[in-house]
């Protein structure tokens, strides 16, 4: 089979003929209809710091698909060839603490499909059986490919009450659009939106954004404050992971108020932890990953409904052979959510 | 002024010429612009047994209202002349336990407006400072009447996360109706709603439920358990305070569901608490009043920014000199919530 | 190997000479040390109607126990032949949305050890191995036996904070004996205790009650409401199931206090919801079962620091070959906890 | 009456004789019994940063005291002359968002007694009645004196449920010291105590710590995580506001685990908040005053019970006038809780 390849140490994929992959007892194998690309393919792809440390090759990339079941291993239970499925990413271990006591999220142990084995930018992909979501067989397969990121917006946007309060979003990348979709959504009073890029921020007001704040162009702590008669937003839900975001995103919060945290900073930073959470009484939430599995419940619930529409979040089709094209639009800023379709 | 009193013991109210009350140190004088008929204000017409042990007459009825402040008391500070206000019906003590611990909505020394003192079916009504609830000016004033009310249904919705999940609502009464424009503005996956009336299940379609059901009809937990594979739903919001209300909603509940009630119960009835509240894992929540001052932050937050519209539920005004109609159109059970305006 | 039987519909057990259980692929066998009795058994004894509709004789019975893991099925991973073990008697079905959401203790399909399969009156007992937890290797047989009824407790008295709280636990039987001890270690500012035996109220204040009330004597409610300056207690912990336990403890209750029920009414009763419940705003949580895992990772933190002494709760030991003076003893209500010990 | 007042922008304070402060209609006079020396007070007397930018001499300090109420203002209900009193030292609003929806603790218009006016280092303090809190009247007054601090530990142990897990608690001096009772007497498994000095760390160990670990000469984080398997403690207490301790409380934290902060760090500080927080998944709670009034019926429950003794925290007594010594044993280190008793 075709597969976009991490061929060697140092940037750049190749589009390779390999073996489609083999099954263990526990596994499921999948042939793909619709693939995503994540800013961590990104990541791998420029062979950052993080790629160095963490990435073996040669290795399959790519953890975000949707697509339906061809082989099944001989251990496997209550999964049928033929339902179309996406994936969880994380490879937990069931068995450490966190594992036993409802934060798999959070495992030790976690190995990551397209990071740390062989992922989904391919024609086939083995997973664990226990990896695995079925889908409604009539949800779009770029929508199904979706979830697995979506459930980063979902479990971030869903980790506070947002109904009747007012929310500021700091970082309208993917993640960012679609947890603005959640809150909008979810009942919130007014969202806020800010992010350096006038491209996404149009797209922030199509996902459901009350107002947009350029941070290049707008001092975001005052405008938030101007717009909330001086108490700051109730909530912060933090998707970019720069320091400058981290640091006005919680000036901006009302006292007592929840910062959530998604965006991942790529390096320690210097940060008035005094004045921004402590004397200010606030509640800071890290989220990794997502809830096993009540964020894909959740998810359903929002998609299946009708609640939450991701359409607009996708702005570029490609083939998975054009893949060089896909990783550029994404290298630009000037997009939203990727697909890539392994229809070769 | 004109005023609707209860004159004496036994049934009806009369219309009667009162003096202007006079404010103590504490409190305002607020002309009435908009007043609505609640549950209780029928019960105190028809006079039964709850309002036999409570109300001694004569007495000024109403406590749901909107108007204008036309008069300060000595002590009174951050309020004036001309505020456009609604009011909290709930006169706390601030010194119980609850009262001192954030719990004042269920404080053990209420007295209420309309019930324990003189109320707002009137031209004047006079209350304490701390009951005053500042509107935006342009909040039309049978909306801002509603508020207490809409209070009841805020406090129950809101008193458990409704997104994405599937919620049942027993009672399409006023309550139970806005309750329904709360859970869908929460962005509850699918909600369910039931009464004995078309006419108010009509309504609860028009205000947000995908589905109703009538009990005289259809039987509500098979209903709910067909249409939710199996397993019930997430939350049951319960308005009726019906015992069979009460038992079908925990029966139509999923394991580890949560049950919120505001629907009061007149007496004691048999329940099954074993199998629907203690193997089933639930979490059941009482519900009175409305918290102070949360639940009027959340309504402020989710009439202003236009997620909930309440127009639909108001049916009937009438000029506060026919009361005696708008009383036979609430008893009927055709209508929604009934508008009093004072404009003699 | 021996073991005690359910034979045969209808009153009483036989010891019986059955053949040691055979395992799958994903169970391990157990060489058991210490069994303890449950009310569960004493129901399957006496052949109440809930056993009628429920139980399948033949059946070994006893669903508490710890013992010697002496033999592995083919796929079990992360335990071995020799580690000293206990068992959650709830086998979980992994599949339902209760247990893919964090809430297996309800899952929908459980079946239990010594009810619905062969249980661990015996000399080995066959068990998944998903339903192992490994002990402490110096962890005293006895009380490695009564975790599981141990974590009833635990669930029950961890489900809300006790700590600088008042505390009313109805029912002093053994759930009830180890649930005041939990509430002691957790820094409750008063336990009171209430049941009909004085016997069991003795054995109460020994694990740490600071007041205990005869309910046969003594007017629960008016106890209590003296004791707390009128206002209550802030949580009820309901461990009998008697309906006149539950509509004291709830009159007991402060509004907006928390009741946790563990204890199971055998049938419907009567209930002043709308009082008890609605009106004073108050919290019901039922509980089933022990969450997993995270209630035994707290049986593990409260009994390997000492926080917690379960010793006083064990007021019997027998041989597994004297089973009937040991349901003897526990039906007559003077006794705690019963071991039973199958050294042959 | 005597009073000690920070006399001029500058080190040190004087001791004065002053006029009794008047009383406005909402106060209450207090003729203090005991007063005990707060962190901020030697922030104060040093003239630090902070002081120079908030303090405007002349101006009496202390804020945390008890003693006897010997006047009381017109408007005041609900207190009388004689009782034993303590105070909130944060004179809160009662307006702004915060206030009214159960946050007064993070009011954004707080005064602080003896910081924003005359305060209680004196003979005898005026302060609004709101902020008085009775005492049993056979409370030592020492220990009386101490609940102002006390209520800050109290919070801060209390944000998140110990029972049964492991903690740390970072920084030893007087509030650090208090929260580890809170937490031994919560039923906590295991509770690390880390600090600078040695002094301390014995206090730590009399007032519950299992362990403590002097950072000076051992690595902390190594250290609690090889006590406990490799996983962290599952909550950091942290009570230094050192960068290190944040640091290596946050890095010794279990995933999905719970870090309380009061500790206030001085100024900004380089953090890695990726890996410490959003990675982990972990909850940060910032903590500041105590809850108003939950904090103090806490409190009470904690003490009037006996679970918590504060007696050992307490290491010196000294005169008012000898208020220069008390200073300097504060300064020391080589100290807990410093009392001053205006006996003139």
């Amino acid at each position: 089979m075709l597969a976009v390849v991490k061929a060697q140490a140092g940037p750049g994929f190749e589009l390779r003929n390999v073996p489609i992959p083999t099954i263990g007892p526990h596994d499921v194998l999948i042939k793909t209809r619709a693939c995503s690309i994540c800013g961590t393919d990104l990541h791998i792809y420029n062979w950052d710091v993080w790629s160095q440390n963490r990435i073996k090759p040669p290795l399959i990339v790519g953890h975000e698909f949707s697509g339906e079941i061809v082989d099944i291993g001989r251990d496997v239970n209550g999964l049928s060839v033929g339902a179309f499925v996406s994936a969880e990413s994380h490879i937990v271990c069931n068995m450490c603490d966190e594992c036993r006591t409802g934060n798999a999220h959070v495992c030790r142990n976690t190995r990551i499909i397209g990071v740390d084995q062989d992922g989904c930018f391919a024609e086939y992909v083995a997973i664990p059986a226990q990896n695995v979501w079925v889908n409604p067989a009539d949800m779009p397969c770029d929508i199904a490919s979706l979830q697995e990121n979506f459930g980063n917006a979902v479990h971030t946007a869903l980790a506070t009450p947002l109904v009747a309060r007012d929310i500021l979003v700091t970082g309208c990348g993917p993640a960012g659009l679609m947890t603005i979709a959640v809150a909008r959504a979810s009942g919130a009073h007014r969202i806020f939106a800010s992010d350096l890029s006038d491209y996404r921020l149009d797209l922030a007001r199509k996902l459901g954004a009350h107002a947009t704040i350029n941070v290049s162009q707008q001092n975001l702590v005052q405008y938030v404050r101007e717009a909330t008669h001086g108490e700051g937003v109730d909530v912060l839900l933090e998707m970019a992971g720069a320091p400058s975001s981290i640091r006005d995103g919680l000036a901006a919060l009302k006292h007592a108020g929840t910062a959530v945290l998604l965006g991942l900073p790529r390096a320690p930073f210097e940060l008035d932890l005094g004045n921004l959470v402590v004397m200010s009484g606030i509640t800071v939430l890290g989220i990794a990953g997502r809830r096993l599995w009540q964020t894909w419940y959740q998810m359903r619930g929002l998609l299946s409904g009708g609640a939450v529409d991701l359409s607009p979040v996708i702005t570029h089709h490609f083939k998975l052979t054009e893949y060089e094209k896909a990783f550029q639009v994404m290298a630009s800023g000037q997009s939203g959510k990727v697909i890539l379709t392994p229809d070769f």
